[in-house]
């Protein structure tokens, strides 16, 4: 689990939470409709902006990875991969065999490279993994951004309605205040939803996004470097080209 | 029919629906003068900012295009070239007489050569209906946009047209009400056309078009290659130039 | 007259007039320390952005570049510059002087050249000419940008004015309502003039601009060729560098 | 002085200083807190963003650049420079001593050359003066840009103090609107603050930089070319670089 | 300590101040549970944005670079490196002993060059040093700004929760006002967090972060030269290299 993610949804809502009980029930913060019409809008128009198809997986990927903490970090895949030339050189592509990584993509490129496969075919199935992995993740991030702008819209729309329900019924005075507040109920999910999940979540997303593409393109050329016997130190070089320039010289450096 | 695009509108106006029924009538919520100041307001700021001739067509392309699914996949597109490029190797053109795909310029194109048109026809051609078609889908996105700016100003505007009018007019306070609910009816349209209708719609004609602009450019350079008797492996080679750089790898690996 | 201008704003404010008229008298919406406000104010504010000089002139261009319709084709002027390339080559630069287009610019050069005018002579009258409407035009675009970033702000510098004084002398119940109403209306003015005028009149001054930029330089360098006694097909070739990308092949092929 | 700037303000001042006296007293628009509370912040956040050395200087150079009116323009820059260099040509370097120019820039370097200072003394020297007049001019134009956004942001903060004040404290009714009023008085001050003056003087400062830094740069390196003998028609040819695009040829043309 | 940081929220904080007590008690604008939202809230949303380990350092970080002055002028450091150089030249590494300087990384690399480690050693520790400074400074920079737009989201979010308990509970027409002022105070303490704090922080560590990244890439490559031996001159020629492109002339002028 990702704590920070977990934590601060937790946290802001306690928040939330508490100043609403300081004020007396909770029953008045919890209406129904209100909730069907800022989730029901912010998917409906989220809906018409993604292919329906990858719609649904890339949800639940980018809620998976937004929530799941998975440590990538480009300079150990480096080591990782760097460790795996050695052994081939020693033991040949057999000894990769028992090659142990944390990294599922390394993890696969590893069995390719012991069981003999040929580059194009490595290759091949490491890139379709990959460009579909990222191209998902990405849609996944989107559509939480979609939701951070559609929610507080359809809150905001939601209550409109609430007001224009309420003004053309103004007879009985009493009633005013509560409609109003039920009113307001769709503009405070919607500001929550975005504030608190959505955008928060999409934010976290494209940076899991931006260290993964790196991460993964990093792997392949690893393996294939791995798979065509290229030597370790040439393999680190090669590999720290992907990395953001001012850590270059320091990698290679422990190279040399 | 672009099942997305339809269930996200009609889900959407389902949910704000049923939140009004909740409410009581749905009388309270219709106003054609209202719709008309959103509707033709919008549309009027929209006219002024494109040239007239070419706007009521690129709507109705936006709209379609919008609203149908049309399945669009340049590795496919490629894919058929490459097997054009082997028929002709084959058989010679006339062997594209009987050549089927579901891509309208792809299958334009084969008839060209086919007929045994020369390169520089079939690449006007294939280019001019490229062109406008395109321009067209690029205008009919801007219109969407257009009208999704337009619409809440103008709903404002009608907003305030209703305010003034009842704050000139407060000699019956049983008035008022009613009077800001109507009031308030055509920001409610502006919101609702905007957020569920047109921005949803231009950003689905955003991503439709950059692939169609990958899609048709691929399809002439493949077709003009395949009047020219170029080598169905270089053509692959040549075409996946049009692909995002993560995706050239693995085709050209699959023509290895 | 550039129809699609007139038609947006006549029928815009056809329309607002029309939802005014609905709750009876225009009177109510008509009140000149409104309008002077509004306009005075983004008229200030758009005054310090701009050099004194040029502001009337280039005001009184981009508004009438905005309302009249004048057809820019750079593959027409393309066009008609190969066809002045090749009464040269037959008749001699005498031949020009019956050249008849619809484009001053190119006119102009085309008289320059009959007249026997060097080279640097024409490019550099032509050049001046082009400089001074073009940097106008974008000044012009810039100010209906302005008025319309400054309309709205002033609008609701005039509401926030009225709403002081009407809370200020609260004394007469009454005259609360139409002094709301009367403060609304810099709120309203604003917002028309934005919406309804300027940002689209800015918005579709920027793509004339587009349009005439290139279809300007297009010219001078075509008639410089003309008068350098260019073949037509090298003519045709160096200019297409102008158009977009996607349309260059097209012309040349027409070219071969 | 910039008759522009100068008119701009007094003209907005005048409008909504006009719109208040129509409405009666100019006392109920006084308040001197609220100025101190909209001044006071938004400067106090100016202060945080910028290293507090530079900051009076740059505003005080700011608003002089803003408000009076300096000729420059790079065309006429060059000629005089090209003058410079004829004069060198023919009288030597001492012909400078009674070269007369609007530009103190210009005026320096010729002084300098005349001096017979060596080419690395006078660039440092011209180089210096150009870069410490430039940033401080930049920082004074993001000074004021700070103020218009600053602005805004503390007069909704004033409001909103006032309105708690008001609504903690509503027992006699009397006092509820004129409290508002006070309320909204730094709204509109912050308003006023922006919209008339900070961000129209930032825009204004940011022309006035960009043309400015053409011109100094090219002043430079003119200088350097004078000292060093370069040919007039050398020297024109190496300026024009410092020109937009489209206005090279025709100052080369000039030239030949 | 930096003073305009401290002088700009201590004087921007007074303002308000001094405003809430011109209006009677400090009392109603304190409330805990207000803050709590506020800030519980905007915490909560940046947290989900960050990883969590690095979220405490960076700020606290932050927090110190923006609150204490420490001068950083990479011409001065470009000054002391050269200075570097030349007692190396005279005194060799061990000369190095006895250099005094105010920047610590500078103070580190000469301290290493005296000790004798290789330059491969030397670059790795500073580049480290370097690295992990950078990016807590940035993660600061980005933790700042999140607060300043999480802050008035979540004060808005606190606004409406009151609204709606008071909306709800009508019955004592006297409770209205205090509660209003109460819930009112979330999107003060918002705005004043944001606008007064963590917004202007944010610019200011944006600017220092600038400033410093140049200045410690510049080191590491200045003390790499020292350890080389570079002459004085090339070395300084070498680190103008990073300096603004019209600051290069001046410096290596004065190396000349």
């Amino acid at each position: 689990m990702d704590i920070a993610t977990i934590a601060g949804i937790v946290v802001g809502a306690a928040v939330i939470g508490w100043a609403i009980s300081l004020g007396g029930s909770f029953g008045a913060f919890v209406d129904l409709p209100s909730v069907l019409v800022v989730i029901g809008g912010g998917l409906a128009a989220t809906v018409i902006r993604f292919p329906l198809a990858g719609i649904g997986p890339a949800f639940v990927l980018g809620g998976r990875v937004a929530f799941t903490h998975k440590k990538v970090n480009p300079r150990e895949t480096i080591q990782a991969i760097v460790e795996m030339g050695e052994i081939v050189r020693k033991k040949g592509p057999l000894g990769l065999e028992t090659f142990q990584t944390g990294e599922p993509g390394l993890a696969r490129g590893a069995t390719y490279v012991a069981d003999g496969h040929d580059a194009a075919y490595i290759r091949d199935s490491l890139e379709l993994a990959r460009d579909q992995y990222l191209s998902r993740l990405s849609e996944g991030q989107r559509i939480f951004k979609s939701l951070g702008d559609a929610g507080p819209a359809f809150g905001m729309i939601g209550t409109i309605v609430g007001l224009v329900q309420m003004l053309g019924n103004m007879s009985d005075p009493a009633a005013i205040g509560p409609a109003m507040a039920v009113a307001l109920l769709t503009t405070l999910y919607g500001a929550v939803l975005a504030n608190l999940v959505c955008l928060p979540l999409a934010d976290k997303l494209s940076a899991k996004l931006d260290l993964e593409e790196i991460n993964q393109t990093l792997i392949i050329d690893g393996v294939i470097g791995v798979k065509n016997g290229m030597s370790p130190s040439l393999l680190r070089e090669q590999l720290v080209a992907y990395l953001p320039e001012h850590q270059h010289q320091s990698l290679l450096e422990q190279a040399a």
